[in-house]
């Protein structure tokens, strides 16, 4: 007797998530915000977290924070649910409309998750790449939505890991012509200037992602919400453990959205005067092609092979992340925004390898 | 178009979870610890989680918290898993194992997720009533296992609500009986002087939860961790989220896990010299009889309808449950072990509230 037996093939078959454990003293591989939370926010939740009884279970649905980000949003509170991390909330969002027989489509490259969710649940995943210059193919999404018919469409907007984003009139080309649930994940929506959150009012079909973990300084809180029609919101939360959010995570989150506009936009301006800084300084090293983004990463199309950027900056204690697995990527690496510090030692770090390079192409010739 | 036709059926049957929003001084409606997280424990939790890097994701996986798991229940590390309460190990473990076709098999009344979150995952559920005295039938598990094969086996031990518990032996037929897993709640094990955890040595199908918000008197943080061979756990792994634990609830579980024997098992002894004092003075309660319990509750049969006895309790600022709705508990209510000067509350309502009846019924006569 085996009770591996149990566990259902599909599972099987999958592999088992791994990270690598590189660590540097650069980290621009995750998308995080470079700065720490800042200390007001950090001793203004330990001043509440401490009077708290830690021995109590927190809210059963924390209403203080949904309606906190309900006001954050400009949406309402019983069309809010807040999860430990958005994972939480794509898992649960699936769990209540995917099964066999169901259709999820997206947009690919994009996060892995939507797929691999997808897959676990037993739905059929199509797949829509994005267009030449890495940014959404609206016309052929809007046909496969046609042809297609699926259950639900979800795509990352600002898109990781390319930073492309859908704009709000080619969204609405796609909620109308969809029968199914239409997801944005705005994990990144901070750095792009717009939200397609207004579209909430007009299409109860549409729902929306976002995160604590890159402008709002928090990844380890591990705290995301959705936003949607209340009637869309209450299935998806049927999904939701109880107690799932941590009294904790819950309280930082409260500080940070009642705290944003003093201490987290303006890291938000500087990651962007940053990011223009590194698209016009990466544009200038011969061998590397960045792309805009609207986020607070980008991809870099390099013509020496990412797995060997990917060593050489991590022996220069600077950590980015390989994308050549994802399709379209093969030439391509991924580096988030980081402080101007990290990233002058990134653009030197470069400067090196791809100077070493140009000397050794031209020893061999 | 209405975008809940794209939600299962199943889910759109499904009641969403609520909960009473009664609030009382006395709350014992929950299991909780009645003391608070030690201060030595909260303190040096603070400092560690102070330090760190709030922008940051959490490790992928709490390896420090794994190991030090591991030399507390006495297991391999390679065979822990912590998660966002034991909840959401519940719901992974039945992830992985439970669809359309598959059979899970509970003794009833128990803790009602089991039933809920196989329901949701398209399981047939199979429930084996407890004996008369509201301890587990062991006899008829046994035969149940043999007639119908189930994939997965749920006992809760010390059963949510009544407080009975699975001995060694009994365990080790059932597991001797089934070819599939056997899943043991021990959420309340600390109570009860015994694990099983020690038959994971010679049992592969076997998988222990356990959680941090009673006995460790962390419920606001929600953490809990299965214990199981390495080659179930990592595939129950396969369905918990990248990143589930977050940051401060890693830290603190840990604190709480390294101060265990000096700040946290002398309330269990104290809880466990209250439950006998509560179980011994509520017996002498007209009307009421109590059932002995190896956890930190226990369930009381009311000659009052325990609606009423809830009702009159809150009235006092006292909150029990009312277990009522239950299968087989039609006359009881649940409460919780408090601190002495709770218990001594909750004394004096019910001797008030049980004389007043008397007092009525002999009025009526």
């Amino acid at each position: 007797m085996n009770p591996l037996d149990k566990i259902k093939p599909r599972v099987r078959e999958l592999k088992a998530y791994t990270l690598s454990p590189d660590r540097a003293s650069v980290k621009i591989n995750q998308n995080e915000n470079p700065w720490d939370a800042p200390e007001t926010i950090k001793r203004e939740t330990l001043r509440r977290i401490q009077s708290r009884a830690w021995s109590r279970y927190p809210d059963f649905v924390p209403a203080s924070l949904h309606e906190k980000l309900a006001a954050f949003a400009g949406w309402r509170a019983d069309g809010v649910v807040a999860g430990n991390g958005s994972n939480e909330l794509i898992q649960a969002t699936l769990m209540v409309t995917v099964g066999e027989g169901r259709r999820v489509l997206i947009s690919e490259p994009t996060f892995a998750l939507y797929r691999q969710v997808a897959t676990v649940l037993g739905g059929e995943v199509l797949s829509v790449p994005l267009d030449g210059e890495l940014k959404f193919d609206v016309g052929a999404l809007r046909e496969a939505i046609e042809r297609e018919e699926p259950d639900v469409t979800i795509l990352c907007s600002p898109n990781n890991p390319t930073g492309c984003r859908v704009e709000h009139d080619e969204l609405e080309s796609l909620l109308a012509a969809t029968r199914g649930i239409v997801v944005i994940d705005e994990a990144y929506f901070e750095f792009s200037g717009q939200t397609v959150a207004p579209l909430l009012y007009a299409h109860s079909n549409l729902a929306v992602f976002r995160t604590f973990s890159k402008a709002m300084g928090l990844a380890a809180l591990r705290v995301g919400y959705l936003l949607a029609a209340p009637e869309l919101a209450r299935e998806v939360g049927k999904a939701v453990l109880p107690y799932n959010l941590n009294a904790f995570s819950q309280t930082a989150a409260e500080v940070a959205v009642e705290l944003y506009e003093s201490e987290l936009k303006p890291t938000v301006r500087r990651i962007l005067q940053e990011r223009e800084r590194l698209y016009e300084n990466l544009r200038r090293v011969p061998g590397l092609a960045p792309v805009r983004s609207h986020a607070n990463f980008m991809v870099v199309r390099s013509a020496i092979e990412p797995k060997r950027v990917f060593r050489e900056l991590l022996a220069r204690d600077i950590l980015v992340r390989d994308v050549s697995g994802y399709p379209m990527l093969k030439d391509y690496f991924r580096l988030s925004v980081g402080t101007p510090a990290e990233n002058d030692k990134l653009l030197a770090a470069l400067g090196d390898i791809f100077s070493e390079e140009g000397k050794e192409t031209m020893n061999a010739e």
